[in-house]
């Protein structure tokens, strides 16, 4: 009883900071998209073919990254000339908003158009925590198989979102991309889908019109020439 | 700090369960493992081959699966003819000692000389709740990327074995197999690993055989006749 009481003051408060996260955001013309997935879905080499994209262009992006442990994950976007920062949970399996503020203390929004938080790998409890974002984004691998949907229904409920990724791997799986896409469909009618790669085709053209139109905007040429 | 001491008390009262739980494994005889991976890594399908192996032999398996929602895997794993029950967590990114044991109550462990619990796809919190297993296996698909280790300490490193899985996928993905055998060492010195695919070589035969080693029991024949 205690516990739960408790669960519920910490995500009352982690709401109220997640609006005052949101007020800023739009106040400051920034888009923030959230981004979860679980471990080794791809959402870091996702995050690094798109910040190379946007290298091309005139737009700024940044990008806060989440990890249990390590901050790989922020050296291999900090490659890109973008505002990179790792936040390092220490034990936590998800980002919350005071996290998300705390590590904004550190990087600049000043002119930019589009933030990327990259959340901890795990489809369970990052589903629950506001992080001030204008949409999330749900990843999933298709060598994860395709029955996630329906065991993960609160993270696909809530995404605006599904990138069916690395589906190069398609022909080497047993997955079933017509059931996966019923299956989100079914807990969110909603919700987008896209297919991706970031090996072959079909790559990431369908991802950055995606966000060409959900931002209004364009990257450089793709792939970079 | 209301919240980490609570959270204290919860892995305190854990423990104590689990503390009962392995004293009632010993006394019966029966092997528990506790099969610890992300979502898609592959825990299902090793458990629906390792039922199929033992269904040959005279020996009796039982398995508890674990999910956020849904019983598909209890399904899929309820054809081999042994007791495998479903427990549906409900939101809770992990399984803990009161969970197996009120799973217990509707699964009988006569005769049993193995237990397979199935955490929730999740390489984080399942790290910290003590199931009173015999031992922890983590489990690692080379699609996950061979980052893990060092991002995801804590389960590596109170892990017996590492399966490194889904090792048919090896040459379309960038997966280092002596990086994340190197990382996992650094982590956990005494680790041991494997290699296992359920699709093609080289299968699980050096699974089977570490069962045997580790238990004693001999499954039939494999791939059965």
């Amino acid at each position: 009883m205690e516990r739960v009481e408790v669960r519920q003051n910490v995500l009352k408060e982690n709401d109220r900071i997640a609006a005052e996260l949101r007020k800023d955001f739009e106040r400051r013309g920034v888009l923030c998209l959230n981004i979860i997935a679980s471990p080794g879905a791809g959402k870091t080499s996702l995050l690094e073919h798109t910040l190379q994209a946007f290298a091309g262009s005139r737009h700024k992006v940044a990008v806060l990254t989440g990890d249990i442990q390590t901050d790989r994950d922020a050296e291999r976007l900090a490659r890109f000339g973008f505002p990179a920062r790792q936040i390092t949970t220490g034990g936590t399996c998800h980002l919350d908003a005071a996290m998300v503020r705390r590590a904004l203390a550190d990087v600049s929004l000043d002119g930019a158009d589009l933030l990327f938080i990259e959340n901890v790998g795990n489809l369970v409890c990052p589903a629950a925590y506001d992080l001030g974002e204008a949409a999330k984004i749900v990843m999933l691998s298709v060598a994860e198989g395709d029955d996630k949907p329906l065991k993960y229904p609160s993270i696909f409920g809530r995404a605006r979102l599904m990138l069916l990724h690395k589906v190069d791997l398609l022909p080497y799986t047993r997955f079933d991309l017509a059931a996966a896409k019923a299956d989100a469909r079914r807990v969110n009618p909603g919700i987008e889908i896209i297919e991706t790669s970031c090996v072959g085709a079909p790559g990431l053209q369908a991802w950055l019109d995606w966000l060409e139109r959900a931002t209004g905007l364009k990257t450089g040429e793709w792939p970079p020439v």
